[in-house]
């Protein structure tokens, strides 16, 4: 099943059941108006859903439409949380050995997760506004998925039945911000502005085989003004699964239904792969020539988020968006 | 304008109005199911509610009850934002002096901030409950305030006119995981478990001249195991106020209607107004004597945080929790 919210002019927007080719669309309204109203209640509301893509699928639903991803805001326009983790250690100790700090081993068996801001994520085709460009704009491409309720203390091996949904994120970061930031000992605030979301959410049986251990098996295509900067296969060097990361946000409180976590920036260790993030580039550049030489994004660049089944067909649309200046700044 | 939410088996709990003397409350189903759609709608909401608060207050109300506090959820049971500010720098300072750590000069003019989750939150007596002792628990008596949408880059002389309700808050803290979390550089998250908030949250008007310069001007109480073991002015070395750090979260992103914004602990430099959570009692143990005496919360103990008006009235209600230990550990 494969879901999306669309704009209406309402904060949480309207839920439309999406085609699996992702051609047209139908709004679910007499199921449920949001998809957090679907998720609060998702062993009820979700079958029905199911029912819908059917027709939709065979061309059976009535009132369908052309489904248009400018027309999308986040699946969850806002969301209860948002948790990212940073699962590809190989991204951390890439980025860590540039500036010739060494990383913890214990960060191979203990994840890193922050806290994000989830009150205005944007839209895939949002524009990403900002005030300085001089804040070092990156982009981070990372998949997501959104849990039903966990209970505090869940076991790893019930904690994948709590996933429901799957998307494309970009975890838009501020690279000049971060060093001061995370010198304070607070963690990530200024430094990570809003974050973008792929057009549809989809269950994790639209993944068919590529869905396996708790990981996408399937490359992360981030193309940044119009070229392919990166490729990794987000099931390659994924160190902990998504049921992991559910169980380390658990481990003191629960979780509730619609919280967004993360797998962090996705990095394969072989480099021919490309790059999800500019500072992964920055510092391959750094370690190889002492100097970075890949500039940050600037205003009027885009950046295109993607993954493509066995097929070539796109899963969840394409995040594609451009970065430009704040009116009044 | 003081409001509440009532158990009622959803998520999102049943919005009330409770009158000024916190002894009866008023249904706004009305008006607003739930305290988020008013804050959603506030400039439409708001004067609704008012009207019913004024009639509730002359006795004129229908189908008014008594109002208990036992029977409240969060006023936001759950929110699309929990920030959380370290504005009495005297705490920070104090609990790294008892570790022997510089505290950077900066700290008096940019403010601490951590992201906190916000998907489940709760209500002021409910129970505080935990899978082990051995973590550390504390509480923190702190203020906050819930604003409405504030946009990117708000001047700090706009950014006092979103903020919409104040609220006590219980920010449970688990002190010996945070040393290692913090560590890792990424913030705060097992480290911090369920907030718990005060039973009503209530308008700026509510405080009269306590509220001034951004800041509340009456003592915050915090009683352990029934010993008042704290009632540090919340006006007074409060070095940044709501609006400036309303001002630090907007820097780089809106900030969105329903977003909680946390003054962090409530601390005096005058040691004789006590202690507004065990971290910092036993900074000063560790201070004056090499070592901290004062255990943390065991299973069993009680906290109440409450805030008196001038007259020796409670304005918020009291929050009222006992430490019990998780089922089944």
């Amino acid at each position: 099943m494969k879901l999306a919210t669309l704009k209406d002019g309402s904060r949480d927007g309207q839920l439309v059941v999406v085609a699996r080719d992702l051609k047209t669309a139908c709004i679910a309204d007499g199921i449920a108006p949001t998809l957090q109203r679907a998720l609060d209640d998702w062993n009820f509301i979700a079958p029905q859903l199911g029912e819908l893509y059917d027709r939709l699928n065979a061309g059976r639903a009535v009132n369908s439409f052309e489904f248009e991803s400018q027309n999308c805001m986040a699946p969850l326009p806002r969301a209860f949380q948002w948790a990212d983790g940073s699962s590809y250690v190989n991204h951390v100790e890439l980025v860590r050995k540039a500036r010739n700090a060494e990383m913890p081993d214990s960060f191979w068996h203990d994840p890193l997760m922050y806290q994000g801001g989830s009150d205005d994520f944007i839209g895939p085709c949002d524009d990403i506004v900002m005030c300085s460009a001089e804040w070092g704009i990156d982009f981070e491409s990372e998949i997501a998925v959104i849990t039903g309720d966990v209970p505090m203390g869940v076991k790893v091996q019930h904690a994948g039945e709590a996933i429901r949904l799957l998307m494309l994120v970009n975890d838009v970061s501020l690279r000049n911000l971060i060093p001061a930031e995370l010198a304070k000992g607070f963690g990530f605030l200024q430094s990570k502005p809003a974050t973008s979301f792929s057009p549809v959410a989809v269950t994790p049986d639209e993944l068919g085989d590529a869905w396996k251990d708790g990981k996408v098996h399937l490359p992360l295509r981030s193309s940044w003004n119009g070229n392919l900067v990166g490729q990794p296969n987000a099931g390659v060097d994924m160190v902990f699964s998504f049921p992991q990361l559910i169980t380390h946000l658990c481990k003191t409180r629960n979780v509730r239904a619609g919280s967004i976590v993360g797998s962090g920036t996705v990095s394969n260790k072989d480099a021919a792969k490309g790059y999800s993030c500019i500072a992964e580039k920055r510092a391959l550049e750094m370690i190889a020539t002492g100097e970075p030489l890949t500039p940050f994004m600037q205003y009027g660049d885009s950046i295109k988020i993607e993954m493509l089944d066995k097929n070539g067909k796109s899963i969840f649309g394409a995040i594609d968006q451009s970065v430009v200046e704040a009116d009044g700044v």
